[in-house]
């Protein structure tokens, strides 16, 4: 990879200008402090220091905000996204160039550093509680985040369902409900949705889940099911159909839930209720 | 206010290009389950509920959601930004058009209302801790949502502090050490600093703050001193300049910070580490 | 719908950009022949006509391309997209309102809608040769367009293909090459692929079919068969899977292909050589 | 020209900017069935392949396709653009690098280059039938292309018209109609538009070509003209303006209008009915 | 024209996108002072007032920052543009609405005005003094403006040269120069420039001038020519070619250049040295 | 600094869309002269010349706009931004490379330069003319340009006063008025606005200066003060507040109000009415 391209696959236009919106609204070109007090030819070299145990994702966006700042900063990292950090302070990685353009640079770096490695970290952990079950986003995501936030769960282990409302069937309640009935819905759906595309349906009844099977879902959402309805839900689907267990679930549930068979669950929270990870920059030499 | 346009004073164009974003990424033209399984003419009336106690902020934007989807949904709101949610389920407003258009709505306007909500309500717990005591923001917000997350904090009833490195002097450690002590930094400042700006100094000992008073700083940062320390400090300073606790403060230990007599004090995790409100829309009526 | 917006579920800001960008690119706003010929206050009603049979696509955007111009044009459609003109020349719509401003507008609008309905023609010709099978689109579409040829083709009866490469799994063999064999493709795809999506695998022989459905294929791409060998695969696949048969399909061979009894086939030509249907804007009243 | 710049004089910004929406609206980011099945570090060296005879024209556009998807893929072109290829399959080019990364870019690089090398053929087929005339594009491009279909004409031989509606003044029917003549709205012309333009008049009788002339017309078009009247027109003129044939051009009926001596002639099918040339991507080599 | 809404002809998305770039400049969503200082609710009237002679250019302009800020403010026109102001202080339009949003909007309308009139009013000064000649801009002007600066030059009674490279052929010095002499590069552009264009040549010297006329050029500007040698070179191109003088022309010596009997001069310190007029806004009630 | 990037802490981005905007309005794409006449593999090297003294600003950008138009354009600094040019001609810096490329950068890279030089020295004139006393800008900048007008400011060794709206408070008379009166607006002001922004307040007489400083005013803006009020006023404020005398200031003036003793004073006139400093480009070498 060359120095200063992304990764191969990420979406580099929308990312660039992502960060750009970033610095924007950071002032990054005004910061009066920096310009009053710290000379511009003085250099420094600072490191990228986790705080707290966890799961390190989004180094390669830092990165880009280093050298969007100032070309001439130079990223070293010592690890890299996915790395499981457990002693602190973890020494992530250098930067190295202008002091004023680290400063500049800082606040940014370590907002997106922060974020998303909170979200790696609480998926890890939800992951961690579930074996064998796969652990999915969703699609409540924070506005403009949505592609680096789905990378991010992937980095902690998770998997992630559909994009958008573009990339999958999923057949809710008021769906149902403008269908007049699962069957309905199913039936439609099968016939002129994109042919690409399996069929999941949302129950949240036995009598939905027959329903459903029976109209040929091949995808079951199985949701805000009590423990023991899940688990006679899971028997009742077999291997007819997939299954996702969906509503609340959390670090102190998840493992119950998981317990129950279903394939797979899914968790807002990971992506609109991750804490951020504590990350600092600390400047180890200045001159 | 006319029908669709945004609160006197907003940035529109940035919201709207952030809301085209989100429905954008959510692949809001392509939703492949309503084309396949609802009527293209069904209309539906939906309402947004909180379900949980909290402060409630963004509904603009959610207003703004549904028209930017459907210029012929209607939007009522039932109540404000700052209202305070006690019982639950709440009812906050209500949309009304096509059913097609309010389920390709619903996710991108609960995405912003629950993230800015959930912020919103972390502020005023903080601020209901710290009687007295200005509850102020950091520049640890959101990639790209800076501009919302502070009103969301207003709303919570919190205060601003600088919205980047533009509109604010603030010497941190960095800057003193590029500067060769607190006196030289503050004299810099004073001197090349826009001369509208205050000067602002980051404080770790009490030696340091008196070297920040002798040298004209007009606001001292007291950052991440124990509460005795902070205590003494405060006393230190007295009248000659305004003073800000800074670093680690939470909902637990708030009340004791807010008790050593500083002026203001400030939290990160009010941005970035906010638990989204659980608000949901649901369709009341459909046909 | 309000005067001058988009149908519901139309990416209105995109389609917006492009028709800038169209109005731009013509020089819309500096049209120096009407400036010096035609008096500023000059009104006029101009027809839309389509001069040669066929299916209109497009009339919501050259609706809207008059009203970019000039917010005082008045477009009254006559007929809607989908319509099948089989007498010439055929009245489609009027626009009304400021000379200049029809004249700046005219070969914009009628460049997006001869275009169009150039596809939905195409498609309506492939559809009704091929009875009882579904005639697909293809990724092969013109850079920047590809919603609206999209929507051309379904206007013209024929069904969507995937959007693009994240909205369906379509194994090819240069995929298969890369994982070592159909059957090592199939199952990556199974385990790794968003759970939402089907599995469709590319062959060419009868032993590519019936490895790609012993590893689980739900669609069998029949790439490039002769008709005979098609009918033999179908013969083979029976309900296993869904079949699109692909490769080289005209107007000339489309019917033979379609009584292979194959699901599906598709047209890359319907978006990417589809000829212009003759359309023009004559002048009515001017005074 | 350094690797992965533009040819010095194509609009860098605006031609990036198209390729970025098309990878957009490919989904190039999400590429499900790469990302499942084939390995991230696997290597492929691919070649493109004229499959029928034709002008090339669009290189350039494919090789930043490439390095726009992948900053490490090395594209060698083995022709330029204005080659006419003759015998079939015809290497063009080879590029080098991730499998991932050719299989993501494949089909845009493809779009482009099927759909411009199309525009030359057609192009060079008309200007081979024309021998000592002018072979002219219209305004009749496809919205957000112009630039590169004009490139695409110029490349199989044929002559830009104006690029808009500022660069040129073509008095039409409806400007004559709206002046109330043709002498009146020549001499308007002469008098108000910019004096670094021609005037251009279009005609459909020898009436208006005698008037025309009179009035001081600089180029005369001869608009929907039969042969014979043609003919007559191109006499009548004779060295007092230069003359464009327009109105119906096709490859059958070029040579017998280039017959009747006119200067130039306009052919509006050059760029909106071209049919794509049969280009494709193979990969030699994997591993 | 619908409220709010440009003048037809005027690029209304390239200028609402430079009036939402001022805006965002001006930090006009963080007026902190009127946020502290102004009630939300206070209403006021305010008045624009031309503090000094001219003409004025720009009130759409302004209009448009008034509604862009706050679609509530009601802006009323007294005079049009191109109103020659000669008492003052003169009411060019009122604006009435919330007190915080008229604040917030003054200085970029302000600035739009100020700099167009300034610009206009140059020019109806060189117009003044220039009978019978057509007084042109130039190139010559403010990065991102030049749209509008070319409107502000008709505004004042001046004639537009070309807008860009792209609508004129002017072969300078060093283009002769590259082409190896006049008749070289006259005959080049005759031959392979749009043949829409009319060629225009640089001379500075009479035995230039001849080689231009000879070699058949249709546009003569005489550059940086005493006003002696200009009468000789007007008098010996006479009517084979319109002339235009350029090169240092100011109001000082605009007259004499203009008796020399050319028919056009053209001055680029219409655009790049216009001093701004002196508009101010003044609120006359608020309650 | 790497070739071709921009000095740290410019905002790059958008600067590189200005220029880009700038290229576009000037068809940089399109110079159909160049092409028709320069043969595409001529050679040359040229020189930016100042042709009058002055004090230069806008090198960098200069650099930029021809790399953008062709990256293999190599631009060498003779000078760098902030030398004062006293002999003329005095050559800036040198560019080489492909003819046409030179001639097509030519324009927009002098009306960067003009402009910001003519800023850069009037600022240098006005300063060189008020010894001790900072020379300020104010927001009346041209719309689009202010970041590269403020730096031109400097560059001609004038101080900058706030940005825009957001990064200072300044109480202006409107502000009085809507408040109730200067004591009111005052205290509303260092209550509510941001903690790190000084208070300045405008007064046009001795009792609003005393209100203004009983109420706590930090700053004193003294407007449109006849030269023996302005005296009067620094007399009565003293070192209780920085003063800023405004309104009308030009070089005639200047000295005088300089000589009352104030801290600081603004000119508007330094960016809206600064005129266009003489660079020309000239060709040296061509083969």
């Amino acid at each position: 990879m060359p120095k200063g391209s992304w990764p191969v696959g990420w979406p580099a236009d929308q990312l660039n200008a992502l960060i750009q919106l970033a610095l924007a609204e950071d002032g990054t070109s005004a910061d009066v402090t920096s310009e009053a007090v710290v000379e511009p030819d003085l250099r420094a070299k600072a490191v990228l220091l986790a705080k707290e145990p966890g799961v390190i994702a989004g180094l390669p966006v830092a990165d880009r905000v280093f050298v969007s700042v100032d070309p001439d900063l130079h990223w070293d990292a010592l690890v890299t996204d996915g790395v499981h950090v457990t002693t602190v302070p973890s020494r992530l990685g250098t930067v190295e160039g202008s002091a004023r353009s680290i400063l500049r640079a800082e606040r940014v770096a370590l907002n997106f550093l922060q974020h998303l490695s909170g979200i790696a970290t609480l998926t890890w952990q939800a992951v961690s509680k579930a074996p064998g079950v796969e652990v999915l986003d969703t699609r409540k995501t924070t506005p403009g985040l949505r592609w680096l936030e789905r990378y991010a769960v992937r980095t902690g282990g998770g998997r992630n369902h559909r994009f958008g409302l573009g990339d999958g069937v999923l057949i809710k309640d008021n769906h149902v409900r403008a269908a007049g009935g699962i069957r309905s819905a199913v039936l439609r759906a099968r016939e002129c949705a994109p042919f690409g595309l399996r069929i999941e349906v949302e129950c949240t009844t036995l009598a939905e889940v027959s329903d459903a099977l029976e109209a040929g879902a091949e995808i079951i959402l199985l949701d805000n099911m009590p423990t023991a309805l899940l688990a006679q839900a899971v028997q009742l689907i077999g291997p007819r159909a997939r299954t996702e267990a969906s509503g609340g679930i959390n670090l102190d549930t998840i493992a119950e839930v998981a317990r129950t068979g279903v394939t797979s669950l899914s968790m807002g929270s990971l992506t609109h209720s991750a804490r951020a990870l504590d990350v600092s920059l600390e400047i180890e030499e200045m001159g």
